[in-house]
């Protein structure tokens, strides 16, 4: 699996602690940080504190783990570890963690002393074949996802098959949830290949060909004004729901599961609206309800999650807007819903 | 007077207010916003209401005047409105005031939804001739200045040299510092014209000149590579001087009048370190300390002084950087001075 060359910045695959070091070592920087989550510090850190060997030398900033922490508060707190810590323009923040560490950690340091240098160490499912590569930073407010953040690039990316070993087995599924989406906005022959293997831990190669989709589509368009946004299908609906789970369950849906559920529905409203054939509904629907657990959604909530939905950066002028599919492996983009037809992909869900 | 093209956006002079509306209605923006502080809401909104006639669907952010104000607390204000009047990746933020409000407004726009366009309209003479034009955005943290922010630029700048005639005398006196440090570092004709000047008001055509120096500059290097770092000469010291006042006076310097005492302090090193004559130094001292009342800088506060500027954000590897004169008009980037060379120069501007 060679190295792929992103904008400007190289995504590793092999030996990619070392590279990390390596990277570390060459890049001239006067001093780095390592920021996880506890999870990450436990089980993933140990691995580049070997590698680094006398040269680990950082200062450790940790934060609980959970999507509720990628908020503003945390991230003052970051920035103020970096400050106490004398964090100059030439320090390094090395991102090692899941989408959460990723997404805030590059926003702390895209903003830090107006930008300094990060690199990720994804160390979810979801992290490696999504949130790493594209250069979206982002932190929640009142439970907003990502309405604050930058696009800045990493310097890095160093993928790790490893860390997934001790990755819960519905934090994985979180990320396969990516990887079908992939398959089904650009690649026909990718969903077949994922139909036809072990989704509870996808092999590397799996993700390396999700890595290579996700990278192509961002290169092409940076900043989402065109072809990016096919990237968003499952997301209209699924932001809404995760974005509900968030405030009302107490074991709130993870990314994944969330967007599992936005691209039934988005799947339902492609049936109807650009041509998907019932035929590929349901077999959408069969893979992914295979998947995942069945979740309550309901109809109570509906009117909620089409108002969540209206504040979702992705919409504008009171519309609301999706990516849809004209069949699996082919998508079409800017799509305006009604309230109306949102809330009919939602009771098919519900119906299933 | 005319409009000087910046990296990408115009600064129109003249009619500025009627171009100003002509962007917003040309601009195709589904909704706009203008943030002041109670004294541009009070002296500088009417005349931009009177020009919208009609059109003056806007909603107001209005933040209380004054740099203390300038930190992450009021950024996430305006954020939340941003989110509250469901502002989406189309609308327009018109920053209407000071630097404080351009550089949190172009900040909290710049990261809002990762990114909103924005516009400034600058109303004291510090933010006409320097901080809306160059893109830096910023706020303070644990007043560090400008520790977090953005190189992001506006839109386009509306200078209007009317704004100017309800700004405080100390105000004025403030954005004459910058007006100063321009000529000082590139431009020897432009400091004799300055020196020949009423500077208590100066007039539109010096304004226009400084701009144009300021531009020349940031457009050559937009991120401070290399020759913006000329546009540091006095804030090295003078930021300190400024962060120092701002905790501990009542009544705390502006940015104009710390400044003045960081290029005295600055100076005093170009004579020690970089071959600025005796006589420059003297008429540097003689135009600065006729303009700005003298300001009792205790020797017991030097180290404290050494200490901020170790956390500037310009300095690295815990070395202080300053930029510095060769001559009047010609400055010498990138010299490192030791804690005792800046503690003799506050012991200089202490002594005189
Ligand atoms: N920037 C982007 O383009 C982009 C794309 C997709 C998602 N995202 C963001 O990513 C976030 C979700 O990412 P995520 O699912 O990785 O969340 P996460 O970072 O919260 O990780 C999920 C859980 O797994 C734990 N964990 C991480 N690595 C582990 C390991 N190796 N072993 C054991 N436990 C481990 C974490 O501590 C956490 O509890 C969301 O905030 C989403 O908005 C961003
Ligand atoms: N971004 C940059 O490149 C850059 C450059 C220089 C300075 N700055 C920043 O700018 C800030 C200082 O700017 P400033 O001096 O304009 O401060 P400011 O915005 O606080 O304005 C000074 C005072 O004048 C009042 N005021 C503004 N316009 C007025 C008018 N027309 N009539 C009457 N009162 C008016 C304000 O309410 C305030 O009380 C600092 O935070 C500094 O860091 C940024
Ligand atoms: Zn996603
Ligand atoms: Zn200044």
């Amino acid at each position: 699996m060679k190295t792929i060359q992103s904008d400007n910045y190289p995504i590793f695959f092999e030996n990619s602690i070392a590279e990390l070091v390596n990277f570390i070592k060459n890049g001239n920087y006067s001093r780095f940080f390592i920021l996880t989550d506890e999870n990450t510090g436990a089980h993933c850190l140990p691995a580049i504190k070997a590698e680094l060997g006398d040269d680990d030398n950082y200062d450790l900033i940790e934060i609980p783990a959970g999507e509720e922490n990628k908020d503003i508060d945390y991230c003052i707190g970051i920035w103020r570890t970096l400050i106490d810590f004398a964090a100059d323009r030439k320090s390094l923040v090395v991102n090692l963690g899941g989408g959460v560490i990723s997404d805030m950690g590059g926003f702390a340091a895209s903003t830090y002393k107006r930008g300094i240098d990060f690199v990720h160490v994804p160390t979810t499912l979801l992290s490696q074949v999504d949130a790493s590569v594209g250069g979206k930073t982002g932190i929640d407010i009142n439970s907003i996802k990502n309405i604050i953040g930058t696009f800045t690039q990493p310097k890095a990316v160093f993928i790790n098959y490893n860390f997934l070993k001790t990755l819960p087995a519905r934090q994985i599924l979180s990320g396969t949830a990516e990887m079908l989406k992939h398959g089904l906005i650009v690649d026909a022959a990718y969903w077949e290949r994922l139909k036809a293997s072990d989704l509870s831990l996808p092999d590397e190669e799996l993700i390396y060909w999700s890595v290579e989709i996700k990278n192509k589509v961002v290169v092409e368009d940076p900043t989402e004004k065109g072809i990016r946004k096919a990237l968003n299908f499952g997301h209209t609906v699924g932001h809404a729901v995760e974005t509900n789970s968030l405030i009302n369950d107490s074991d709130p849906l993870t990314h994944g599961e969330a967007i599992a559920i936005g691209m039934i529905c988005e799947a339902y409203l492609s049936y109807k609206k650009t041509g998907l054939k019932k035929e590929e509904l349901d077999e959408i629907v069969a893979v992914i309800g295979g998947l995942y657990p069945k979740y309550p959604l309901a109809t109570a909530n509906f009117v909620t999650l089409c108002e969540i939905m209206l504040k979702d950066k992705k919409n504008q002028n009171g519309k609301i807007n999706c990516t849809l599919l004209e069949s699996i492996g082919k998508c079409t983009l800017d799509h305006i819903c009604t309230d109306a037809e949102l809330c009919e992909s939602l009771a098919f869900y519900a119906s299933l």
